[in-house]
């Protein structure tokens, strides 16, 4: 077995869902990201090593990075294979897209050795099948971002119609608690049902948040970041969550609210300052509660996945 | 009784809902329009005429134009009084907001009259009240366009939040079979709950609909231009509905559905000759099924209400 080509590349966390934009929006911040090294080698077959302490399966079909590149392989005509060492810093479970990272910053860089032979929907493509592997689901909510950068519509998954959205400069700043929230339970906690006067005051807002950042306007920005359906349900498994909210909002917040399905909490801001404001209210919240924590001040990240040429 | 000063306006029909933006999303078209004339008198009280052949009631608190002059008229305080000559082009119940065109068109028409005083947030809000007699509900997705021009977003009726929003050109054929559908019918038979699956597919399509107009991404306004909750319904009560639907996309519009609660249907093009294809596909249909019917080849119109300054 030979090296052919080496890439390492930065593979930014993603917020899903953005309040009201639940399973359809999301965006990738720069801060935190997993860092990867992939490595393309004339003999078929995917290898992988962690260089962190979250103990990951390491079995390809146990990874979900290497779920997203056997997804790929199978449309290749070449016998190549693939040299993965993974340096995860996006904590798994925090719910800002960390199985997500995994998968698409394995096919970005996968895709990059090959030479640019796949378009980015076939990445999301290919990567959903990572997220398959973590919960059960194809969903492109944190794939997308992570992938195109910036923030992201996807308008349906089968046929997948991703749309990148122009937006504004914004502050996002995250808070992760560390208590467990498992995607399935977030999920299996909705109703199926839904009452149509509270469908559409949430399209109603999420037709507000796409006109609000295509036209940079930040007080539309604010007024639209409003879930009446998810939040209410899904915020009783995040202990401080209404106050993290409310005091974020008190020191001039435009909103924000759940990432994901949690128990990660992002607030977006006009200004830096109001960011560094909004991590303090979250750091006093939850010193409050006794509960570690982990807070990131980032923005948004319009590139999507980093390559570092060498 | 003197009277002060007279203006005519022409006040546009409208289709609301935009087929994935149920009760938050309207535009104006450029035809048809009512004519309306009124005339400012120094005494308190309003009187109407109609010059039409609708028979449609002249005391004030039976006309909507009525209803929505005297929601302005209460937060007047000078003594005066209009006089209204309302010629209605649009037929009413044809689904096209001829009951918002005499009440936005009439307190547009006050306002120009009383020097501007008025912002078009509040002749929304007084127009609403037309709307409130005519269908027992104050809902702005006609009255907003009428007044703004434009597609527009209703992004809250408590409180009123109107967003504009910018869109490309686009030509607009609509048919009015003339059989009756009643607003109150069309509304009585949607569901209360719906599934939270459908809902989602329909903010993704909402929220793909404004980002294709403001992006002026005609393929992506097209393949947005889908409901899942509301026309599968609703088109029951229209004959004819899916078949002029699926001729008038393969004749190439980009899409459309029931305009308002029908019976019209609307359907958006991106160049003119296919606009009038449509409308030849939509005399047939109604040829065949024997059913009387108008048709209009038309554009959005960007202005709202006319003023037709002597």
């Amino acid at each position: 077995m030979s090296k052919l080509s080496t890439i390492t590349v930065h593979a930014p966390a993603t917020v899903a869902n953005m309040v009201c934009g639940f399973d359809v929006l999301g965006f990738a911040v720069n801060e935190p990201y997993d860092i990867m090294q992939l490595t393309l080698v004339n003999e078929p077959g995917i290898t992988i090593h962690n260089k962190d302490n979250y103990n990951l399966p390491t079995d390809p079909d146990k990874n979900v990075a290497g779920a997203a590149l056997q997804a790929l392989m199978e449309e290749l005509t070449i016998p190549v294979g693939f040299d993965l060492t993974i340096t995860k810093q996006i904590k798994p479970g925090s719910g800002v897209g960390s199985s997500a990272a995994s998968s698409a910053g394995a096919v970005a860089a996968a895709n990059y050795l090959l030479g640019n032979i796949f378009s980015q929907e076939d990445l999301v493509r290919f990567a959903m099948n990572g997220e398959k592997l973590a919960s059960g689901v194809k969903h492109a909510d944190n794939i997308a971002p992570c992938i195109f950068g910036g923030v992201t519509l996807i308008r349906s998954i089968f046929p997948l119609d991703i749309i990148s959205l122009t937006a504004p400069e914004l502050f996002v700043t995250i808070v992760h608690p560390q208590i467990e929230v498992r995607t399935s339970d977030a999920r299996s906690i909705l109703k199926q049902q839904v009452l149509l006067k509270d469908a559409i005051r949430q399209w109603g807002n999420i037709a507000g948040l796409v006109a609000g950042l295509q036209q940079q306007d930040y007080d539309l920005i604010g007024r639209s970041l409003e879930d009446v359906l998810i939040e209410p349900v899904r915020s009783i498994l995040i202990p401080g969550f209404d106050e993290v909210k409310q005091r974020s909002k008190t020191v001039g917040a435009l909103g924000g609210g759940i990432s994901g399905s949690g128990p990660s909490i992002f607030m977006l801001s006009k200004e830096k300052e109001i960011a560094n404001s909004v991590a303090s209210e979250m750091e006093a919240v939850y010193q409050s509660l006794h509960v570690d924590h982990h807070i990131y001040i980032t923005t948004i990240n319009t590139n999507g996945v980093r390559f570092l040429v060498p």
